[in-house]
């Protein structure tokens, strides 16, 4: 895919620690995977399952650690930490989004609300009353943020994202279309036979720098509030309850649900699809596989599952499971054999 | 975190069925929860696990049951029900909507659509023809309702909700944000290696006082409807697939997928992240826990859930992942000894 | 459910290899459940449970097998795939959607966009810079379409759907309502305790005739691009991580995620909260169960599923999973009977 603008390797890794080993001046056009190199491109290394193309690369550059500079048939950016590099340099290959700056003529915007003079608000977004908007907020078209909303600087939420009132939004986040922030949390009181909806008075609040994927929601606290602390990244179709509150730095794969209550610490990876039950309390530094249901509080950082049993065919999954249901009768078998044979050896001249 | 208004103990209590120990013209400015409670706030003790907060609190008054009120340091609202007594009492503290009634200009109306005077249609709104809105509807901004759908008097639609064409949705109905209503349910033949789409005929019918997360889906039926009883409760993220008939009374938690034409009775307890087999049926008052994979039906009230084994280490899962396994071979050795014994009892001596 | 035409079994089956059974001018309103069949209505029969109804039903005409023709009490339509003949006649009775042709007043188009003139483009829909839209295509109200996106002829997308920019969507696509695609993929690299973006440079090919349901969020590529191969059938609430690539006429049920770099052969079944992990690879023709981990590449066309144990009561799954933690101590139990009774066996005389 050629963009637009081509650099020179030595205007990408201006500012980086890092050192060119060959022409600073040759001319790049875009990135590409290492595995299909092309000529004009820069590619990285992180995988060391990818070095046996280090020698063989069509690409102007690789972006690479020491240990494999020496392999790399083409110019080397040799980083100690290339992935890191690499999200350095690919920003200027990202294409510039083309919004025009101030308020669309087609929003819809709230009494008393401040919006920043360098905010962009897209076509046929509402926004509430009093709501405020810092320096260089970007709202893609059609979203909608409720009264007394704050949003600040930096922040660019896509289109269609729905946020309501009384949200509290960091600087330098970034939401993705489709997230909902701050609908009520799943209270409720049930009285002679019947479901009565606790009032959900509490709020969420979104620290800086935080990445919030599509389709997402979000629901503000019962009577405190849900808090995303700073620098969070959650995934797509992310479901975090009321009162929640997520450690800073901490990282979720998509589809993950965190019940109300629930309080995860600062540097934790969560996998996809798993499901941490409400009130539970998780450390720090602790890491989550895929699809496992967190069901009691975890208390020591480390690596946690749950359930038995990886991916085979349903044959032999049919097979454990009839095993599993039929371990009581083994183990009375056991017991069975343990008293026999002790009455046999008991019997049994030395 | 104040609120506008103060009430006294002896308003908030109006109606209902609590007897006030203390001073019933003590004023209340908000709620707070009991273990970080604040002078001039009201709270409430359900978990018993809190009760030592009862002699300590700073709270202007505590929602409690007839066994705690001795140990309450200050007034008390002493209720057979205290969540529910204080369901009802945080309403007054709920933030009142400033959405204006009527029709925002720049609402779209489709043809012939009924829309009731008291009715509220936000901004940038897109009815279809022949719509029924009833009395005190309120549509958040940017809803999209199909033709011919009806609505009836006092549900409450959140921003960005979208209602496909011909549903029925009942009074007093609550559906948050991006949530879709009527979407095509998931029916294809497969014919000569490719898949065909059924028609989707059916609609979908939400009866009166259904409560309805953000970002769900629920399909229309295929020739029959969908159904979700009154008084449903639904969380975020919940699919329901074509022709399903969800029963009165009965609340999901977060991310559970009801497949097409499962049924499932009153009064039920659905966890969080739960899977529903298509065609399954399930009685009333049945309690699934959270992330369980219901793939056969369930015929007796009761408490279910699937697989073996809760939350591990990642070691310890990869060590049970192996013994099971292994425990075919485990009952082999277990046979061998039942055998080997047996013959040695034989020729041992009496 | 009366539909507004009728048709005569004659005309509902033109051009399709089946055989009528009865009068071929017998007039139908509409299709009907074999279980609740009416009078001037069409059924059919797939499920041979359901035969008993054959005799006894009041529809006016049922499509179904040749093996079935002689039990059915009235007009029958033979046909070696009855489901799919049924899905050919019910779009008879679809209704029709009353959306007028081409732009609404309310819709935002950017410069440079070309839009075919036989296009829809309904109310309040946002359509960015140079965007190419085929002929007869229907967008529904409120869809939000990036800047350089292409999308093919006959192409179908329900209300409040979001494409980002420079996403390329095929001929016949179906989308509904909610789904957002060619939003950034989960790219992060860590750096002194922090996450980096990493910018997502690649796109989202959607080939001709995907269906792709409610609520939906499917990433862009971080370089490569995400693809979507032709006749792919996705249901509500999927997500399809960056670098995926979903092979021809694969069908997934509801709440799948597809992590990045996945990639999944042609012609396969995932069953419904399916988790599919990053850069996994699946062949042709593979089915997998619901809420199965995927956490390892699969070589073999089969059915495959994980963990152990299906559904029982929370009180056997309890048991269950005691056991398997104390299968170590079986183990060691069994070990030291083996090594008893060979001691024993060795001290008897024979």
């Amino acid at each position: 895919m050629p963009r637009e603008h081509q650099y020179t390797l030595a205007q990408l890794t201006q500012g980086l620690n890092v050192t060119i080993k060959g022409d600073p001046n040759v001319l790049i056009q875009g990135v590409c995977a290492i595995q299909e190199s092309q000529a004009g491109f820069i590619t990285f290394l992180t995988n060391p399952l990818y070095k046996k193309y280090l020698p063989v690369t069509q690409a102007a550059a690789v972006i690479l650690s020491p240990e494999h500079a020496d392999l790399c048939a083409t110019n080397a950016i040799i980083s100690a930490d290339p992935y890191y590099t690499y999200a350095k340099i690919a920003r200027y290959f990202s294409p510039k989004s083309t919004v025009a700056a101030g308020i669309h003529p087609t929003a819809v915007i709230g009494q008393d609300a401040n919006l920043d003079p360098t905010a962009t608000i897209s076509a046929h977004c509402v926004i509430g009353q009093r709501v405020t908007i810092g320096a260089n907020v970007i709202l893609g078209p059609a979203c909608v943020v409720g009264d007394d909303t704050h949003i600040g600087a930096d922040t660019h939420i896509d289109a269609q994202v729905t946020i309501y009132a009384r949200i509290q939004i960091g600087e330098r986040v970034r939401i993705a279309s489709g997230t909902v922030i701050g609908s009520d949390g799943f209270g409720f009181a049930k009285n002679q036979g019947v479901w009565h909806k606790i009032p959900q008075l509490g709020t969420v609040i979104i620290e800086d720098d935080v990445d919030i994927g599509a389709n997402c929601a979000i629901d503000r606290g019962a009577i405190e509030n849900t808090v995303i602390e700073r620098g969070v990244k959650l995934d797509n179709h992310i479901q975090i309850g009321h009162n929640a509150h997520i450690g800073a730095h901490t990282i979720m794969a998509g589809c993950v649900g965190v019940a109300g209550s629930a309080v995860i610490g600062k540097h934790c990876l969560i996998g996809g699809g798993t499901g941490i039950g409400g009130h539970i309390t998780i450390p720090d530094n602790v890491a989550v596989t895929g699809m496992t249901a967190v069901t009691k509080s975890i208390t020591q950082p480390g690596v946690y599952s749950s359930g038995v049993g990886g991916l085979v065919t349903n044959q032999e999954w049919r097979k454990n499971s009839a095993r599993v249901q039929r371990l009581e009768k083994l183990m009375d078998r056991v017991k069975v054999l343990e008293i026999a044979l002790a009455a046999l050896i008991e019997r049994t001249p030395q």
